[in-house]
């Protein structure tokens, strides 16, 4: 029996306190710190809006739907929201609105190593995911969290972090990029029990775009440097910020971290999929398959049973927030079991408040068992829903089937 | 009156002596300590060898050819290779057969800046540079000679390398790629006089593919750690190498060097051109165009009166190393203007002792036009060949356009 509405997932929510918020859900011990540093990372927040995110957008984008942007933290005005939108589950990454509501000591989406202090972004980390595992429990089959995880400073606390999230409802841990050298590269055996923990837990690895090389782009001293001596920097950095998303996955997918673990997953969500994924399918296929270029670089293959793109498929997925209608209809391209739709609310990038009609412009008329995949069904799969629970939201709030089928009006 | 031969320019040949034959050309207050390093670097080369580009494969490549590899330095040599693969012009950068033929002091192909000496590297370049110009003053119609250019250390000094080429007959400079934040990126203005002077004097600016951050894939001893603890690291790093060839291009796109320079020209050479290319422009052209994504990231494009793509179909070309007949085929899509096909001779993956053969599959049955383009009117036009002189040579040497239509046999 077919539900007549469509059970939606978005791959690609986030949720963040207001900053002084967070003082509760601190450890004791650095509560004292936490009040210290609290006027410098709204200070230094300020300075990157007006440097880089440009506060006039951002205050802009929070005028007059302030309510709406404060299910962020407001369980009660997230849920008008996601209904609203037409959306049952949700994966939940940290950064509120913007970054703004990020968690404390630099332990937000971007997980930043320098100018940090490992103890304090454990402790902001530890913060927010407390406080993300009591958003989520309130109803568990609707909300999937991802825990922040700082891995690269102490794999056995990322452990005791997987544990501490299998035991608290949150099913991701998101993990750092690779930005520098400061720190041994995921196919290094060192993470072995990282990767271990998160396979025996049922805990997806989790990836998502923003971070970057910023002294890179910016130069080294930013944001405190003159950034007029930088012009484009704005357009070098996103011009890179998917290749330096994908890196770490590409890591592990060489390094043979799915051929030792075969049952761990990977997600890397908001990373322009369309016109990126298929050149990287092809590249990873190549340099698997043909070994006339690459000879003289020696064996790099013979630990894996299979080429990269097949643990591609079998152990990782695509969040593809406000996936465009061409990302559709390169759906097989892009990996039919893959590609998971998302809405990034409630950043300004995202969808909302324009979701259930931009959905059907990108779904409109495709096979409706596809449109049922890409908008639910592969991420209940991959992340683990409760199917059935779900489907029961989904059949309350879901966007009607016929609604996606050609020549039909959009409700 | 048409010429029944194609005059055809490669694009990519290398040239380098054996390492001790450097000597003479080492200014003589470096040639004790050319002495003492020498050993030291001919033992690094071997490691290397061994570890990554594998010693065993590049002594079989150079078994029972090694008259025809000595081209790498041996003038009359070298005629012979290039008038039996039917070759009339050529871009000649460094590092030879392989890297045991690279100049002094790290001033080969990679351009290294970790554990490198600048006044050395400087030393190494102005050796090549001199030996180098030498080669191609043999004759100027056929070679141009790609200076070894250590930019990053001294701009003055870099300019200084620029009057050199122009006056000695060199008339490009490989620069560094941007592998860490050590220096400026491309886009910041102290690059101005450097680009000012290679604009000025008609100096072509050239990247050549190799470099990579090898420690992030090697880890941080490399090669001197135990390279078993990173199992996939020449897979990470053939599936990046690309990305770190085209970043300093892109850097200069956005930060409207080309804007400011307008006649400065630059090129790209052996970076996998088909599968990589189309994805790049449709990237620069989307964060151009489509500011809804990056509207929060505020203004990064009022310094440029085009787009980043429009630049590099001004300014720019593609060395298209060994290209496959799929590149030939979407050569519109490439750039019909840019799209310059090489031979990457002495090289192991290069087409040589097959290039006439292997010419033909890619460019067979096209129509004629397209195949003088790629084949050599590209790269004349680019890089400034006498065109005039240069077809002389090409009338002798050049493979019959006959021998490139449809179902006429390969010669």
């Amino acid at each position: 029996m077919t539900n007549d509405r469509f059970t939606v997932i978005s791959s690609d929510c986030h949720a963040g306190l207001p900053p002084d918020r967070y003082r509760d859900y601190v450890d004791p011990e650095h509560r004292e710190v936490f009040d210290m540093a609290l006027p410098m990372q709204k200070a230094v927040t300020d300075k990157f809006e007006h440097m880089f995110l440009v506060k006039e957008a951002n205050e802009k984008w929070r005028s007059g739907v302030e309510a709406q942007l404060s299910g962020a933290w407001n369980y009660e005005r997230r849920l008008e929201v996601l209904d609203g939108d037409g959306i049952a589950g949700e994966i939940v990454f940290p950064d509120g609105i913007t970054e703004q509501n990020a968690p404390p000591f630099g332990a937000g989406l971007a997980l930043p190593t320098e100018g940090i202090m490992p103890d304090l972004q454990w402790a902001g980390a530890r913060a927010h995911n407390r406080w993300l595992a009591e958003l989520c429990a309130r109803d568990p089959v609707r909300h999937f969290g991802v825990a922040v995880c700082p891995l690269l400073w102490d794999i056995d606390r990322a452990v005791e972090e997987v544990r501490f999230g299998a035991e608290n409802g949150l099913g991701g841990m998101l993990i750092p990029l690779l930005l520098t050298d400061e720190f041994e590269p995921y196919h290094h055996p060192r993470y072995n029990p990282f990767w271990a923990a998160c396979e025996d837990l049922g805990i997806v690895v989790c990836f998502h775009s923003g971070p970057g090389p910023f002294s890179h782009f910016f130069g080294k001293g930013f944001p405190d440097n003159d950034q007029s001596q930088y012009p484009g920097a704005l357009g070098v950095y996103i011009s890179e910020v998917f290749f330096w998303t994908w890196r770490p996955l590409i890591f592990m997918l060489w390094g043979g971290v799915f051929e030792r673990y075969s049952r761990l997953r990977a997600s890397v969500t908001e990373t322009g999929q369309g016109w990126l994924l298929p050149p990287i399918f092809r590249m990873l296929d190549h340099h698997y398959n043909d070994t006339f270029f690459s000879a003289k670089l020696g064996d790099y293959r013979s630990h894996l049973s299979m080429a990269p793109t097949d643990y591609f498929r079998r152990n990782c997925a695509i969040g593809a927030s406000c996936m465009p209608r061409s990302d559709a209809e390169m759906r097989h391209q892009l990996g039919m079991k893959q590609i998971m739709w998302g809405t990034d609310y409630p950043h300004p990038e995202g969808t909302w408040p324009h979701t259930r009609p931009q959905m059907i412009d990108t779904f409109k008329g495709l096979p409706e068992d596809d449109i049922a995949a890409m908008l639910g069904g592969n991420a209940a799969e991959f992340y683990g829903f409760d199917r059935a629970e779900l489907d029961k939201v989904g059949a309350r709030v879901g966007p009607r089937r016929s609604s996606f089928s050609g020549g039909e009006p959009v409700p």
